[in-house]
């Protein structure tokens, strides 16, 4: 993207880029089938049961004025026009903690005035959005998205895992409240169950549920690479464990019932969306002519906070959904979204319910869910054609042509300034050479040769499964959300702390601040495993010294942004402070570091070169010798876990023919399979092995 | 062992094998210096806890006659005496869950007996131990013990498998019994703690302290394979972990303090041994010709019962201690230790405390350890000797050399009739060859060539450090409990049930049974993974149906065997159900299974033949395949966790160096860790590639 500040530029090009997209954005969602209900399913759980949460939050702290329904209802009606007309369809929209911290602030401001009041606080908070609409649709159409190209790693990461601690934050207290009488008295509550006993009961009972959604909610997650049950079973858990698990433990909280009275363990609280008064909000546009002129025009001042964090939290939760690791090839539209987000914003003020914006970790979570369902809808095509090809004994060649074809016709031809995925076709033609020279060319291949489920998922690369479809859905199920208020209320608050914690910890892989953290913590003689596993290639180039300097400098200052938020009322200014680390990062850091491992460790676009050859080889090294031995599922487990990790060039492996070794090396390993590897593999390994990189890497660690 | 029943000859036998290695036997643990305490700590806790649990569930039964304290009492002097005079110091003794029972069920015909009653109880059986020492004497005299070649796998990991259920059935009990009232009222307890809403929080913390105990202990099982932590910090959680979890937990079941009630959680509960009455048992003696005459005789019936259950018990005990896998070099000693275990009977029965037998699972566990402890004094001894030799710029030839001496020291060269151990040498001997075949033998050798940490874990074969010390500490230490009975009572009981069920897991791996019927559950493309890391040769050789058929019948064996522990008094003799598998296996089961099948699956002495070529190979195969990546740690925490696996051959690799390909093969995956392998271990895996095995597995597999 251009850095341009052309009025209306920016926006033209977003709305120019996408609209070419458009038909196909929904034609891929409904070719996908029921298997796009996996990551809807995922991701409404990770919209909803925060935006419930949040809701409890504001209830309490605006004395009932607002509620999880009005919440669910903002989300649910920004998400469905945001999937329907919005740019970027991988953009998961909700109600934030900052929202929710902001309207608790101008709660507080408007109860104690005697000109607006209890009364007038949302018509009030309508005025404010108005003033932030105006605010966005300026900041859009100056382009002021088109710095986002400055936002590194650096800054993206250091807000990722400060969302990832507020999650965790919110766990514990959450937890230790429950050891606490309730903050909010709710109806039906027996009174008994505020006896100390029973608190303390309660307390142990919602340490019991959080940890086991937390644990079997991750171990869900990994169900794909299980030893034992059928693959269909594994693949059902790994999709659907999270809300089978909030099944499970809600289901597990009925078990006690002899004298156990109502209220242990505590349940989520919020007014059914058909009890009275619940709709006062929605004819506050009526009222808004009556706020005083005075608080009118003051209702700038927070709006220009709102605007700020709305724009910042809005373009990097969009940035982070589209890393380059996922290898996206639908455009962005940065420049367009800020500009509907400006009309949600309005839409949400005129009927005074709190404003939705895009929301992390959920989006980067909606982009990986789609790409393991994209390799899932790959991988099946891929095998199927394989197996038609192998039934019709044709040779190795025209089965990676017939390959190729299928392979083709599920991609989206729509971006021509990106090139069409070299990966398949590369691998193919190395792989054709090999096996031509070893005479397996012209021979029909057989499962010894090619073996169908493993070498597919050696040759596909990481992709996206890029529509509108899931996002909606999501938004649609969210909206459902409000009726089913009843059956929403039988989930304990305990295992939503599980989930806020479960949140927490699915947001770390792939964060490459956290995994740099963690590395520092790892004994040193087993640092080289990071590299098996992470694509870290930083590790090889950049001295420890340095990446210790460079880690704890964004460990201060990210433990500098969360005592920010502790402070009452500038805490929502957090983002501030990380917008901060944009010319901190360009101006100051260079010179504390050299620029070659600045950009190992931070590429900023503005750095960028091209990666050089040592890197490609390393990745590619690093990626076939690990998935050497694992079949499917785990293959998949493994994109889904680093899809955010640096893989830099997945799609260029440099296999030459010329240095292959006999399969022999490779066959030790893979006989315990009892098969025999398809040769390409064994090439891979021949080449990487007999070049220089071995002995490079070793002097490069022992200086 | 020859099958004899010439009287006294077993005992004539085993005490000649015996007194040549008893001095050997205290040098060899003094040796090991404080590394020993690693081992004798976690014996400790596993022998201590069971039994303090036994004397609680025998205090209740008893009306108070038998206490705790009787029951350490008697593990512990058993124990002493055991270790000094017994034969095989591998054998742990101790008061087991049998015992309990017959007392029980003695305790509950004498009670109602006017001429007998509470009062002469412990004289009573007092008697019953005097019948029990003489049918044991009979049994070690006419050699009963020689049989024992008979008792395949099957028997032993029958009985394994069922210890660990009831185990586990004793966790799940007493969690649920955390949930109501309390059986013993103990003082102190404060009645507030009986209302149904502190046995409601009571049960829950039960949970959170069980849980917590158990996934801690397990997971600091395998603290060495931690990638977090220094070396040193990650060997002693493996070592202590349990201990100092125990500690942990109990420390948490302190935190909550307000308005918590004593008696939640409720702690041990045991009288102190300096408590009036605590004595009354050790004068039982001068009562016991009190008993009528009538009595005295029908203690007659109930003594067979226990001689044949402490018969089975510490045979299987001890050969269970003594199993294949682990290479144990000093000679068993069946007879000496059924003669000697009559004068503790004995002993214990003129005392009035209950008798010990051998133990499962603890006396496999104390093998383990010490199998862990072996490796880590071989592993520091033979990494110091090659660093010396290479500071003195040795050839690889050299360098063997000298480790080759080193590791001589360190053994026993006591027992004629097995060779010294081949693993070294042969390994040495072939790797030299290959070496000098690359022109490497004269060159000094650098940590290119020979990579000390991992290497020497190469080389080491699974030994155990058979010593005295270790059982004699543990045995004091039960002493010490007698006396630190206040100190014992501040752990919970809900931790004790954590443990209960951390035993009967920590007593599963390696059991080829329980092994198999994972196999079964484990997904068809999945089931290589069980060669990777079991070496379950049977997989390989054995078809499916018959390993089905044959883990079918000993699972159905086995839910008879734990349905037979239900009733009431008949129960305690489910070991005769188990000996009954003997005759089964020897005449029943060739009826429905190839002898080669069940030979693979479960090798009676009678029936052994020397293993088959293919077998080796393969073993080694998996073994190097396997631990390729892998340094230090992770090789112990395997050799802990499969030790008690089929390994047949550990010490035979057949590395031939001419068909050995070039280091290339191995290098891609080594040169991540910045090492370059020894050439040693690329030949192996050059031999085994380029043989037919791959060919051969491949079509076994795929007929």
């Amino acid at each position: 993207m251009e850095e341009t500040f052309v009025p209306f530029r920016g926006i033209k090009n977003d709305f120019k880029a996408r609209i070419v997209c458009y038909r196909q954005d929904w034609t891929s969602g409904f070719c996908a089938g029921a298997r796009i209900l996996a990551p809807t399913t995922y991701i409404f759980f990770a919209s909803a049961i925060p935006v419930i949460s949040f809701g409890e939050q504001l209830e309490r702290n605006t004395d009932g004025t607002l509620t999880a329904v009005q919440t669910l209802a903002s989300t649910a009606l920004c998400g469905i026009i945001h999937s329907i007309i919005g740019g970027q369809p991988l953009l998961i929209l909700g109600v934030a903690e900052p929202t929710v911290l902001m309207y608790t602030f101008m709660y507080n401001f408007a109860k104690d005035r005697e000109d607006l009041g209890h009364k007038l606080f949302l018509p009030w908070t309508g005025w404010v959005c108005v003033w932030t609409a105006l605010l966005l649709f300026l900041l859009a159409i100056l382009g002021a998205c088109s710095i986002i190209n400055r936002f590194t790693r650096l800054t993206g990461e250091l807000f990722g895992l400060l969302i990832a601690m507020l999650f965790m934050q919110q766990a514990i207290k959450g937890l230790v409240e429950e050891f606490g009488v309730p903050k909010t008295q709710t109806e039906g509550t027996n009174q008994i169950a505020l006896q100390s006993s029973w608190l303390f009961g309660n307390g142990m009972f919602a340490l019991v549920l959080s940890f086991g959604l937390l644990f079997t909610g991750l171990g869900s997650r990994k169900a794909r690479s299980w030893r034992y049950g059928t693959g269909w079973l594994r693949g059902f858990i790994a999709d659907y464990g999270v809300p089978l698990m909030i099944l499970v433990w809600t289901a597990v909280s009925y078990i006690p019932v002899n004298e156990v009275p109502r209220g242990v363990p505590r349940r989520l609280f919020s007014p059914n969306p058909w009890s009275p008064g619940a709709y006062s909000n929605w004819t506050v546009v009526k009222e808004m002519l009556n706020v005083p002129l005075l608080y009118i025009i003051g209702a700038f001042i927070p709006a220009t906070m709102i605007a700020v964090l709305y724009y910042f939290d809005h373009s990097v939760a969009s940035q982070l959904a589209q890393q380059k690791e996922f290898n996206i090839r639908k455009p962005s539209s940065y420049h367009y979204d800020l500009l509907l987000l400006g009309f949600l914003t309005l839409l949400c003020g005129l009927i005074g319910i709190p404003p939705s914006n895009g929301v992390i970790p959920q989006s980067p979570m909606h982009t990986k869910s789609l790409a393991t369902l994209k390799h899932q809808l790959l991988r099946h095509k891929l095998v199927s054609t394989a197996r038609t090809s192998m039934e019709k004994n044709m040779n190795l060649s025209q089965l990676y042509e017939s390959m190729k074809e299928a392979y083709d016709v599920m991609q989206t031809p729509l971006v021509p300034q990106i090139p069409p995925t070299l990966g398949l076709k590369e691998l193919k033609e190395s792989t054709v050479a090999l096996a031509s020279s070893h005479g397996y060319i012209d021979a029909p291949v057989d499962e010894v040769v090619f073996d169908v489920n493993k070498d597919v998922d050696d040759l596909l690369p990481v992709e996206v499964k890029e529509q509108r479809l899931s996002n909606l859905l999501q938004a649609l199920m969210v909206a459902v959300c409000v009726a089913a208020m009843p059956v929403l209320k039988k989930i304990p608050t305990s295992v939503l702390w599980g989930y806020f914690a479960f949140m927490a910890i699915e947001s770390l892989p792939g964060n490459q601040f956290w995994e740099r953290i963690l590395y520092l913590f790892t004994a040193p003689s087993r640092r080289y495993k990071l590299l098996e596993e992470h694509h870290a290639t930083f590790v090889e180039t950049v001295p420890l010294k340095a990446i210790a300097l460079f880690t704890l400098f964004q460990t201060a200052y990210l433990l500098l942004c969360f005592g920010i938020t502790w402070i009452p009322i500038a805490g929502v200014l957090f983002p501030l402070l990380i917008m901060l680390l944009v010319p901190v990062r360009q101006y100051f850091l260079p010179h504390f570091f050299k620029g070659a491992h600045l950009q190992e460790l931070d590429a900023a676009a503005y750095e960028e070169a091209p990666a050089i050859a040592f890197n490609i080889s390393f990745d590619d090294l690093s990626n076939h010798g690990t998935t050497m031995n694992i079949n499917g599922g785990e293959i998949l487990d493994e994109i889904i876990t680093r899809s955010r990790g640096e893989i830099r060039h997945t799609h260029s492996p440099k296999a030459s023919s010329s240095t292959a070794t006999p399969i022999s090396g490779i066959r030790s390993a893979n006989s315990l399979q009892g098969t025999i590897p398809s040769p390409r593999v064994a090439a891979l390994r021949g080449e990487n092995s007999l070049g220089s990189n071995g002995k490079e890497l070793k002097s490069k660690q022992t200086p």
